[in-house]
């Protein structure tokens, strides 16, 4: 069954020319190696999609992924550099400051990832790209945005120093990202990782290395805890 | 300079009959293999209890290092199993809920380190040890009691697989702490550090192993973003 | 020689037109680099299939390779997801009880080769996929499977704390694969394998990382220990 | 509290004069490194002995630890080697047939962990040390014993190749334990653990290095697979 | 610079259409992206074949870069499954006897290498591939073989304990070669290394991962000891 | 032999009662195991006291060889931080500029062994301690006294971040020295030096972990090369 | 937006028909996966180029990476085997004597690298390649070129010894380069990297694997000190 | 079982005052702890020596198991460095010619534990300690000995570069054995075994970190080949 076929069955299920059962089925039996990681891939979003109606947040989908999901559902959307699909409440608005910064340009796309997955879940986010320490009067003239934050998730490779740097500047808990960006003794983001597990600031929680869909959830579960009191006193003032 | 001679001088500061500024050169000249790391310790703490008046909280302190450091200053308490030596100020209420819980027996010392550390900082802490996935159902009888905290550090050594499971089980954030307990394949609590930072369970912040100390900052930097409200509420209803 | 050309020479050895010693003869000169691992493969296959009538099971094999035994043998079945190519006979009737159980999706595969070669050789499979410790209760809810099971293969990536919590649940042998599922951290597989060795549950011997193939040998012949008084048996009430 | 005043405590709950409530509270805070590992065991092994009546099985157990709980039990017996303190039923009779063998004399210890844990268990258990592979006639001429077993446990350290090469003499399941003997590139044990993953003999299950206990389990698990029928014609006869 | 170029400039270098130090300028600006490794090579084997007459041995050599070399010099050879392009004294007789087996059928490349860079270098190889000790009776069977090497070539992948058991089995230096064959835990050969450089057998030195041309070497160095007497006796007798 | 009797050879050696030559004679039989690493060590001292006469330089002393060692040579100095015994002409005037600086007080051990070795060799060396990124605004306030240096050493043990700060800041060259300080991830020196190593800062040389020593020998041959200059100026205007 | 589009904006930017704010900010939202890493750098590329007039330097450039570059500024160079693009102020003078040697000559790229960027900074380089200790003389014929140099940069793939040997023949700074040549046990350049920062001999420091872009930069910081008081020289003189 | 009484079992045995049976049994027996390793080797040892009268070999052994052996054989020696116990025929004449060099004086124990095994074995064995590449004109003036050798084993910690070189200087095979001296990130000897193992020097075979005992044997096996002619040469005219 190749992509085409793939997306007719998805096709009709969505029209309902066929049961949801019957699709299942089909996908449980798809050749594995005709899509590789996508056909599984596939499988689960579909099966998400008929089930529930929840935000969806698909990671690590390429283009191709992501235009079978939009015959899905109109409604999804492919951000390009988080290579993520996502489909959203427009109407629910982002609360809270979670601040994502990134060491060098190319961070960038694990920290989109985190950008992104915590904002379809709700939180406001804000970001701060390419300040690594090799230029470290950059970070310090921002401080000021730094401290406004509720957390601050750090995305760095190589040598995985900015999350070290960060914590010793912030009172508010910071969520650390190794990314495997670097070359030779970097060994894929193991040093970037033992880095930060090493950091001497403190408060840093540290995520697997290029993990930004983890970071962006830990992040807005931080973040929506200053959010948990508004609610209760917007509830508890309006029974008064 | 044997820890006798140590102890004369630090109570000479106490007592005021040593200016702090000698002591400080005296101490940077002690001899570094007298003492061991104690040394470097003492030295540490007795700067930062002369110049400050701050909690105190010195970890990985012998009962050793404790008593001098209690001689310095009356208030100090010494916690066993933490290895913690603090002082904090007994008015002063613990507000929020962290919950620390352990996978074993010997996964304690660290956890309490975590408890002690975010108690001193001013953290509500509850514990609840030696709950590990081998008896899965003694975890799932206290579910009630996981989904109450703010956030939940999990301490574990060997496997490592309790933060997975408590990570899937509560819509908080988890501080995930490998432990150095085990043997053979464990490599000094790698083992448990890697299946932290794969974990499937979102949400999940790993700290380095025997980390108890950073545990406990990150947890109560978390706890505390749910109290910030408060304080600004209590501030503005003064004011009004 | 291309593929086509080692078709032909297999085909000759079927239809009788080429000895054995000659095809073998030939087979030993392929140059390595034409067909890659697979004429390694279909070298070891045909000589085994020109000397023994035993039950085949050709693993790791692509849908070329599948192809190509077809033509020597008619009986030949490719499973796709497993990546197996077998051959049995089709009245033995399968016995006793093994249970495979999955952690994720993407782990099926290599479930699937240990489902495959345990059915070859002659034990009942059953399979209950995509349980992991996640959502929990998807687990516990089938816990009257996993107790009916003579033993249990557990098949799981990234953290790999399936089996630990298997080894929990379940009186019989559990065996344990780790797959290479995952990233950053995981390490091909090693951070599951680390978990799985540390394991806190007592009985469950770990295979190697993606070793669907070894973990279905081994619950075969720990199956069949429960089926070997029963042959007995009748033998022996027959010979009454 | 020193492990004069612990085995007072413990003796005081053993004759009564203390109550199980009361002594189980006095344990959790004992201090920790007044014992070491030892008291965290102690005090696992007395709640289990205070509320259970199964047999009881302490490994990594001091001749230290093996006199205090012989005074809270009389039955209790110190196996030197294996380092178990453990209590069985002596009624019980120990049925099948597990083989435990070594590749070496220093990997002896480990072998009866294995040993006592299975027999513990119920298992009948027979050795056969020192037949490694540097001599692989001393093992060849064993092989009648080998065939006769229903799981075979082999215990090997440095190079660990035991396994393999009784993984393809044997029909009956193979538990592999790397012992954590040799020096230098043997790093622990992970050299052998590595050799034992990567065997090429199928139906071998792997144990983390040392772990003699979990050996114990898992045969001990496999072993009774062939026993069950037995049980269940015993019945079924008796019903007739 | 295209393959074709180079092979128009080397073809020129031996009609001698170009200098040789007019060659070797332009070989030197070769863009280096253009060929890969094969431009090095080339360049290193042009300039070796252009100042000396001795047996050339070109390893890891593709059929392009054989082609190419056999341009230079007709009486170039290529040993497909080893990847050696060879030239050496048709004239000159192998002596002395090196034995090269290997475990498996995928290891036959690495031996290849080893067993043609012996004979380049003047030593007579017999072969015995595919003997592991999965059936360890196939190995015993040849032991007479085994005994009549004067140095035996071990190439093994996977677990790598084919060297301890035949290392066990002869009185004459072994020469072990662990293969990158395997998958998961073997990490590239790293299982199989290990396994090699702790192995209990006396008398077995390591090579590098796959360094077929290295054992070949220190192979035929050690067989030559074996011959140097004669040479002299011959001389010896002469003079008389 | 014992530790006195070993210094009652050296002094007869010093006061001539026992020539050179059989002094050496007797060190070499020395028994290893009697003094562990420190006869090695004094044997090797006392061979490159007794022939040449240039500055002594001894690392890893303990106060017990550096007592040994006085007593050849009067001048000699224990150093007790740095653990190094020295001899040094105090007529030599120390010339440029070494800056070693340290991120903590647990690497000055490490830093004073770099600071010693360099002035021992002529450098004059400053130092700054205990300016760790955690508080990066006090290592900022000192960038004035970064600016000077000709080089800078930089020790840092845990997640070793100092250098690649440091790196941004200065533009002369930087030797950066991993210490072995810190706890479970950091294996050791292990983190410090892959997070050195990966440094995104530019110019920065790395030592083995602790290697204080070589940081001290390759800072001084940097900064006499901005010496070079005057001593050739000096001779050549005494030549004028 | 593919190359050819890329092209096209950074054309337009150059004539002035496009505002640098205009460009940089289409810039950000390029597809990442389009040009892969190219992109990226192109970007950082282009935003240098467009606010400074510095020398250029941008390492691992492809062939098509320098042809957009050219397009942007007529005087970028592409060098071939350094991989990277340059423009430098030809007026600007070479000083001070900078040498770089290779091991191999695979390792040539990583040696062009750090030649061609150090003389882009400024540094006069010579080069010395292919002087391995396989065949020693080929270097010590050498010594003399070596004790010229103010600086040496080392660059040895495999077993990377060549740095442990300059370091003992010279008495200036060695700059030791690991490269990634090499197979099985080398792991990527780790092996070469362990060998250099473990090196006997005084006076070396180590760069990442691959790392000549650093190794240049240090060079170059090194070799002005030796050129610093020429320049303070030179202005006295004018001034007296 | 203390010393004491070990040994005067073994003494009993020895004047027949004991059955070697009932010794056995009793040796087997003894309690693991009370002499650690020792035990086991003795009991090895004892079992050696009553069974068979071949040449003894005792590794690593305590002098304090040495002082045990002697009272079991008066010919027993010690060798302090080696760490060996021997019994060796003093008629046997040593024959051929190993060469064992070392790099440092620290690496001295290993390789006289080489040396004493060829030398019990039956080769006559020069030395040449302290001759690493540090000061390579050292060893360059020794070149004419080096060349003399059938076989030359080196031995070196730290870097390990001393068999590259040596590799590079002789026709004959080299033995090369990595010692775990070093400290940081010579990890206990991985560092010397990885240079080892990619030495760019053909003919190099590697032994296990510190393993004098198995560079002995495999040099004296291949020493004695060299030797095998003669022996029969000897024959032959004995026969004629």
């Amino acid at each position: 069954m190749n992509p085409e076929a793939l997306e007719r069955l998805l096709t009709k299920v969505r029209t309902g020319a066929l049961s949801v059962a019957t699709a299942i089925r089909q996908l449980r039996t798809l050749p594995y190696e005709d899509l590789g990681f996508a056909s599984i891939q596939i499988r689960a979003i579909a099966k998400s999609l008929l089930k529930h109606h929840r935000p969806l947040l698909a990671t690590r989908a390429t283009r191709q992924v992501a235009t079978l999901i939009k015959r899905l559902d109109r409604r999804a959307v492919y951000h390009d550099e988080a290579r993520i699909v996502s489909i959203r409440d427009p109407k629910r608005q982002l609360r809270g400051h979670v601040l994502v910064i990134t060491a060098g340009t190319s961070d960038i796309p694990v920290a989109e990832e985190a950008r992104v997955t915590a904002e379809v879940m709700g939180s406001r986010v804000e970001t701060l790209y390419d300040v690594g320490v090799a230029g470290i009067h950059r970070l310090l003239e921002r401080q000021s945005r730094l401290m406004e934050a509720r957390v601050v998730v750090v995305v760095a490779g190589m040598d995985g120093v900015l999350p070290s740097v960060v914590g010793g500047l912030v009172p508010c808990p910071v969520v650390a990202v190794p990314t495997s960006r670097g070359y030779g003794a970097s060994f894929g983001g193991l040093a970037a990782l033992l880095t930060m597990l090493n950091s001497c600031a403190a408060g840093v929680g540290v995520m697997n290395i290029d993990n930004g869909f983890g970071a962006g959830c830990l992040a807005h579960r931080i973040n929506v805890l200053g959010e948990g009191r508004d609610k209760r006193e917007m509830r508890d003032k309006r029974e008064r």
